[in-house]
């Protein structure tokens, strides 16, 4: 262990052997493990004030909806909306993005109007799009990447006109391990006056982010990619925009009045939120907020850089290894794929995992990009503020190991 | 504390003081408490085994993708459906209600098609279908209900047609502490060739459910209303159906092939669960079936109606305080509604409140119910498993004082 990553030591499932080996956890682009402190308190919400959140008058139920909102004006704060209007808790950022598609996109979206994307999307931020085009009749089209994985905005300047009506693209690849300039896009957008969408499931986590500043429409992520619990995610709106909505689902909650064959809503940000919430989610997601800003997302950034200066050109040196995205460090994230000639990404991940480290390998949701790259799949390894530059030696060491070991040729 | 029930040691957060008072928690209807070793077991997966699901070929993702497809099974066993194709996790049963009403209701409702649903429906299980039918110029059709609050099955006969394509109802109401007798609707439905949805949200945490036996065509229920945490919910459905009917959100998971401009579905019943899954969520209602399991849900049939036997006769005999449902305890599920005549339920539920007890006061998400009883809200006491007779004598002395504290007349 790496004994200036002063964080690790709040991530006691990181202190375990996995295969006989210490293990590393390096699958943080999926979902990241969860503070003690941010567990112990959600456990003490449950064993002290748990109740149903806005419809009780008795005292949990008081405490309960005060630690909600609490934890939605974190949110709020953390992103930089204008609002606790303009925060919306949904199951995560597919819903987010689903929600916009639905709601927005059913409304705004009629024949011949354009939709344009990148072909860096993660399924979550390209089927709900392209379904809609389908069912609208609409175009959907893809900007291109460089050949070194980043956006290519000449050709976004081009992809993006008179018709599109929806711009939606995510701030950091979940593959690529490139930073979109998404502020720049929403610019381009709105010269054209289209809204302008951003995935965020895989930046919020990792860098500051300023949804006023972005001048973003909408802008969704995920509480599992940053410590807090599974169930729980946020779709951030602009209010004008998200006032003329309808809503999606219909329940308790989001209501106004009910009659017997019409009903009126609630007013932001709940007519967004039919039924009982994830009150625990999101007062966990508050909690994670509490403790990426007592790290520092700049520390967080910086902790990634360094790993990143370290391991890429380590990576790059390995005979038969390919590695996607940017091969300069600094402009590369923290989410590094990569294939080993010869071997598929699977049995690469599984000859990683018998060496203790954890990767994912697959499509990683991008089966377009996949295409476009010319591949089936990838492996990819991703850090995150406990890693430490052992654990990115040990991922060098132990592909040095699973390409030794199926030299011969067992695939 | 009553020392015959040897649950409520299970509940830490029930032994504590409210406004001087030891809590006297009967809400219970909007929401349940957690056992602590449901808590416990959710917490230790996030500290040994906690990875994203299905994706990975690690060892924690591996074990995490085992331990929510065990729930999964889980919940399968608990409602007797025939596969893991039939059981989909939601995000609570607003979720799993609207995700039939957006997926198979959009695609079998037709103008002049009629829906039925009763009186009795929580707006969750009535806005989907309200919504739906002015979105198709479909009919939407209310049962009546009888003078003691059941469903009046001569007016569902009559209701119930060859037009009929749904019919949705609650197995058990959260207003009127009545059961209905879903397994006859949904052969009355059958007989019409209508498909028969349950509103389990109440009847599943109280009551043994066999959905094979009911032979209904979808079931919806949530999880923290039965001791899991929130943000997880179930929707069952016959396979039949399931496989026909399209997604309602797109994203990871979900898929089974992604093109540029079109995509095809995963099997059952991921094709219905785009993104991460609440997976803790999932893992926590596993673990609260086996601890409902462990308790029996007959035993808790037998303490709920011990005490509604025991009080229901006592609120009876207030003089002045109006309670709704039947008045024969044993017609009686354990959510008792109720009003005190020349106070608002808000008023009251605050006073109880200071007397420690936790009861709901409002509407309870039921309009068009508290239109058709002629009130604007009541108050609902609701029991559950870790309850006693001593609790029951709290509510009404609670109620007593509350009404002595009123009784010049502060409203």
């Amino acid at each position: 262990m790496d004994n200036n990553n002063v964080w690790r030591k709040d991530f006691p499932i990181l202190d375990q052997k996995v295969n006989d080996e210490d293990l590393v956890y390096l699958d943080n682009a999926a979902t990241t493990q969860k503070p003690k402190d941010v567990m112990s308190k959600v456990a003490n919400f449950y064993y002290s004030d748990y109740a149903n959140v806005h419809r009780g008058v008795h005292t949990l139920a008081e405490r309960s909806t005060e630690q909600f909102e609490a934890a939605r004006e974190k949110v709020r704060k953390f992103i930089n909306a204008n609002s606790d209007k303009e925060v919306i808790f949904t199951k995560g950022a597919t819903n987010s993005l689903n929600l916009v598609a639905q709601s927005y996109g059913e409304e705004n979206i009629h024949e011949g109007d354009e939709i344009v994307i990148s072909y860096m999307e993660h399924h979550s931020n390209l089927i709900p799009w392209q379904q809609l085009a389908l069912r609208k009749k609409a175009t959907l089209k893809y900007i291109e990447l460089t050949d070194d994985g980043q956006l290519d905005m000449d050709d976004a300047q081009r992809k993006i006109t008179d018709k599109t009506k929806i711009v939606s693209i995510a701030q950091s690849s979940n593959v690529l391990g490139v930073i979109n300039p998404v502020k720049e896009l929403a610019q381009i957008a709105h010269s054209h006056d289209a809204v302008m969408v951003v995935d965020g499931a895989q930046s919020v986590p990792n860098m500051p982010v300023d949804v006023t500043d972005l001048d973003c429409d909408f802008f969704a992520f995920s509480g599992h990619k940053m410590m807090a619990e599974t169930g729980i995610g946020v779709l951030y709106g602009k209010q004008e925009l998200l006032e003329q909505m309808p809503p999606v689902e219909f329940g308790g909650e989001m209501i106004e009045f009910v009659k017997k064959f019409d009903s009126s809503w609630n007013e932001l940000p709940w007519k967004f939120e039919a039924g009982t919430p994830n009150i625990a989610g999101a007062i966990s997601l508050g909690y994670a907020i509490d403790y990426l800003e007592s790290v520092g997302l700049d520390n967080i950034q910086k902790n990634t850089q360094a790993i990143v200066d370290h391991v890429l050109p380590k990576l790059l040196d390995i005979d038969d290894l390919e590695v996607y995205g940017p091969k300069d460090p600094a402009n590369h994230t923290g989410v590094i794929s990569f294939n080993l000639k010869g071997l598929h990404p699977h049995d690469l991940a599984t000859g990683l995992d018998m060496e203790g480290v954890a990767v994912r390998a697959g499509h990683h949701c991008a089966q377009p990009l996949m295409e476009y790259l010319g591949l089936s799949a990838t492996a990819r390894a991703s850090f995150y503020l406990y890693n430490t530059i052992s654990d990115a030696d040990r991922l060098v060491e132990a592909i040095k190991a699973t390409k030794e070991f199926f030299k011969n040729g067992t695939v």
